[in-house]
């Protein structure tokens, strides 16, 4: 079956709160020719996710309120990149600002958009091994966050629970199981 | 450490457009004594994203033209919950439009929020085993979609390489394919 994009003819701007959010309404085109009005799309920095692993194989959360789900939540490091800034930039500042960790190894594990239908940026996906601590963090975020270091079996036992409560998250962490699983790097050492 | 949650001091409306999406800012107080004015939170429907496997052990996806990465993808069957419907349900409902499938068996796996920030909406995720086609899709979508029976060995291949383009289709098959694989069900049987 061929699979055709729908045309755009007209969009409109419906709500501007740059750099937080945009949301446009487009008027499209199927390729049937039936035409939609009015149809959504959020717009939003795209972001990072980082599940970051250390030397001696813990890997590295945070733990805080976040807005989002209105809940604490235990996340790995995430954060918005910068106009500009390249995906892999920004997740090795977002490591640093958030744990003060600097990886030795980045493994992308691709990047997905939030909404199927209505669009709202890109969450480009990382594995950082052999994380070392060599600042104290800073992330200037209005979250307080306390870094957690969880074994890679327990962090897997609490995905399996369904204890993370941000997609972004059970994604990432679920590609970053898989690829340590790969890399024969998902029990401790002597573990 | 002690994480508490946000205060919400007020909410203003900025832009609705029922069911699809509601706008607000939120003036809140934060644990430290500090106000922030105007903190975006979006509302969207709850959506169910299930990953179906038939009875003889393939995976059903969906392919077609999606808005919100603006291309072809591949994607588990997913929808909006309906008001007062429950997320078990719209799951049995959705895949029974989108695949003409029924399940012998129903697996919770998790929830979890689409933004950390913005909030937007919960994912709920779903395993369905031992799928039969007893119907006909009737999706009633604008996107003309296609159905794809992928081997669970194919579809991991897929999902490893980031073919996947929305965010709930690789949080929800990360668990599926481990679920699976505690099932003893991830290969096909014969192959």
């Amino acid at each position: 079956m061929e699979h055709r994009p729908w045309k755009t003819l007209r969009r409109q701007l419906l709500l501007d709160r740059s750099p937080w959010l945009r949301v446009m309404a487009d008027d499209v085109e199927l390729p049937d020719g039936r035409s939609v009005e009015g149809y959504l799309r959020l717009e939003t920095n795209d972001h990072v996710v980082v599940v970051p692993q250390t030397a001696d194989g813990r890997l590295i959360f945070l733990r805080s309120y976040k807005r989002g789900p209105d809940a604490i939540d235990l996340q790995p490091p995430a954060g918005m990149i910068e106009p500009g800034e390249a995906p892999a930039v920004a997740a090795e500042r977002e490591l640093l600002e958030e744990t003060g960790y600097k990886a030795e190894r980045w493994i992308s594990l691709g990047r997905s958009v939030l909404g199927g239908n209505l669009g709202a940026g890109w969450a480009h996906l990382f594995l950082a091994t052999g994380c070392r601590n060599v600042a104290a963090p800073d992330a200037g975020d209005l979250e307080t966050a306390e870094m957690v270091l969880l074994t890679p079996d327990e962090a897997r036992r609490r995905w399996r629970a369904g204890e993370f409560l941000q997609l972004g998250s059970v994604a990432a962490l679920g590609l970053a199981f898989d690829r340590l699983q790969a890399l024969g790097a998902d029990a401790l050492s002597g573990s």
